[in-house]
């Protein structure tokens, strides 16, 4: 497939991602709502299947979703980044670029859906939008991150090489089990583009009495997820040998 | 297949799918039942298993149980509604008014199977039939009910053609997920033919003290999800190219 | 398979099955337990994934594990009840015959598993092991167990001929679904088997202060199953054609 | 596959598990956590995806990840380990082996990304690590972890010999039955190498004011998973004939 059909591809898969990620936390934190106070197994599992209605959509591009899968896909040697996708710096950044704008544009459309909800909130909360740590130590934090990511990665990569080769309902099922089983110290980030896209679009939609966007916070969820994630193809490639 | 072999297909299955719906609603919020207060993320997973097994009962007619699945396809350009039915007036027509009749048989099949339940509360809602916004706001709700539809038939048309194709466990875990995601600020309808026609189940249906019909926001949940489902069909033609 | 082999295979799936649904059971009502305090939902999932296990072990005689099952598929008028087993008064006997003592050896297990709480507890209710209604209304509590019946045997006959055609996951989240929609009212036996044997259990078993077996109510959960599972093979066979 | 790499693929399978099956207790039970408070089917789940994930990356060594299934199938009579591993002394010391270092790394590993939140607790708990039972009764705890173990051995190996021939997702489902439904007593160790491995790992770790390891209980989660794979290994034997 083409680059540009890649561009699309990701960038669709991760607007629904988001849609569904973001829109299960604003569900669950945000009062007036059918989903306030749901806890945090329906956030795990709004997740889970976040993912796996991302990974259905962009099937044909391996459905990476997250630049910590790509540069994975990348650390491990992988011959391609999907069927007919070879490795470059090129198709490397229209990867990126399309998992952030992806991003962008899934909390745009989130913001949408609860606009009444963001509207009539006291104090819109950042951590709609992008995760925060129950417990802020930034070493610990990027180590919590490093454990989920590679785990993920890992896992991916290891066993089916992609997420899309993985199957959407086993992608879902992983990203459920590590949500309820590692997100409670930083809520699980994993994905750069989850949390840096959506962090941004909170600090420029027109939402009243919105709360810090938590910039000092922002490089953590980045660079933990990048090195699990390199960290994971690195083991991935010494583990297939 | 027959017209009359998808009129029977879609009845059954949009009404076991109402009949599973609609009930895990009315076990979650009247008092004296072994689910009440079993929450949101419940109430999730109840219509997402609701849409599976209606999915299993009618997938010969290609499992639509939904207008707004019907018109995406007829908008996405098909060749066929499902394996041997053509698209015209009259199949299209068909499917619609099994849905219809389908939705409001299954509504009454809950008011029986909660009869007792229904009987002995003070004030029977609404809202265990059909879907009542957190925040009444006409055009916020229409473009959550649009945003959710959109996912919903996209993802369904794009990738399998129709919910049959994409099988009943994927469509029970997408609608779980559009559920816990998006439900909150509409209760989504998602589907005219599950809100619509329970509605005027409760209107006609012997239920004592009974509340308000609430016909005046009865328009959202069709308006929306068939604006919902049309775009995604156009979107899905023109991503297929 | 012999009938022999059948007795064996159905009484250790309903023994299975029974184990692990029981089991939910007193795990969310007994205190001094892990579970305890659980919820409903946590109950219908351990139900679901009850008949799951059961169904992968009884996997070879079609694994009814629900005398409404045998009786659907009798009444559907198919050939046989599994791969190699004939309908006759001898197999029909053989399955229902297991079915019972599988229970019944099933509830035992439990007991012993649970016979800490069991013993601590100031008043072991029936309705661990055994259905109890919400509101008791005789004929609409038979009502609700006929119309859940229904749903499952009708779903699994028309379209897959038996449980173990159906396939486990399928069936779990077939009895997940009709459990959280229909199991408010009377919670769910939708199974003879079910319900008579572990009361029978209850009723004999060494265990101090448990309240009344409630024999009045017993017949309830056998006869609106046998019903919901009679029509259902009926309807089965009208639809096959 | 040489003993070697069944070391490696069943360390890292067991590692996995237990990084994501203590790792949820710890996300519930240890306050400032996202996760805190989400009771036991969130637990449930944890430790039923745990063992999904750990069954993914240790498919070819057959996935035991667990001593009562290695002896399981050493007393079924098996003719081998998984696919190219013959049943001797030195590999099933291998098997052992890799899963206690396997379940005290993922301990160590669990313990990291919970750093903050182990060191802000007053009294960290021995039960995050390793279980601990309701009410304290040895020979009916012992009975209990039999009945579970028994349960998950026999059903994987009486139908698909190996947990990975029974695949990720069923053996998935099958812990969380057993966990839901059996899991309230003891809180369902059905593994010597999940709780000895942690136990040892809370021993050791520098926990600031951690409670006391629990050594005298420390056999009942070895003995009690032991005899029933061994139970049902011979009970598999005997139901294949």
């Amino acid at each position: 497939m083409s680059l540009g059909q890649v561009f699309i591809s990701e960038l669709l898969g991760t607007a629904i991602l988001v849609v569904l990620g973001v829109g299960v936390v604003a569900n669950v934190l945000l009062p007036r709502n059918g989903g306030f106070g749901g806890g945090p197994l329906m956030i795990n599992i709004g997740w889970g299947f976040a993912v796996f209605a991302g990974v259905f959509a962009s099937y044909k591009s391996g459905a990476h979703l997250n630049p910590a899968v790509t540069l994975g896909i990348l650390a491990s040697g992988a011959d391609e980044y999907a069927k007919g996708v070879d490795i470059s710096v090129a198709s490397t950044f229209v990867y990126l670029a399309a998992q952030f704008i992806g991003g962008f544009i899934g909390a745009v459309v989130v913001w949408a859906a609860y606009k009444k909800q963001f509207d009539d909130h006291e104090d819109a909360p950042t951590n709609v939008f992008s995760t925060a740590p129950a417990v802020r130590a930034p070493f610990w934090n990027v180590v919590t991150e490093v454990v989920g990511t590679f785990i993920l990665v890992f896992t991916i990569l290891a066993f089916t090489k992609t997420p899309s080769q993985a199957g959407p309902l086993n992608v879902a099922f992983l990203v459920v089990a590590i949500g309820v089983s590692l997100g409670g110290p930083t809520g699980y980030a994993i994905n750069p583009a989850r949390d840096l896209a959506p962090r941004l679009a909170h600090f420029v939609l027109p939402i009243p009495r919105k709360d810090d966007s938590n910039w000092g916070y922002a490089w953590v969820p980045v660079v933990g997820p990048v090195i699990g994630g390199v960290l994971a193809g690195l083991a991935a490639h010494a583990y297939i040998g």
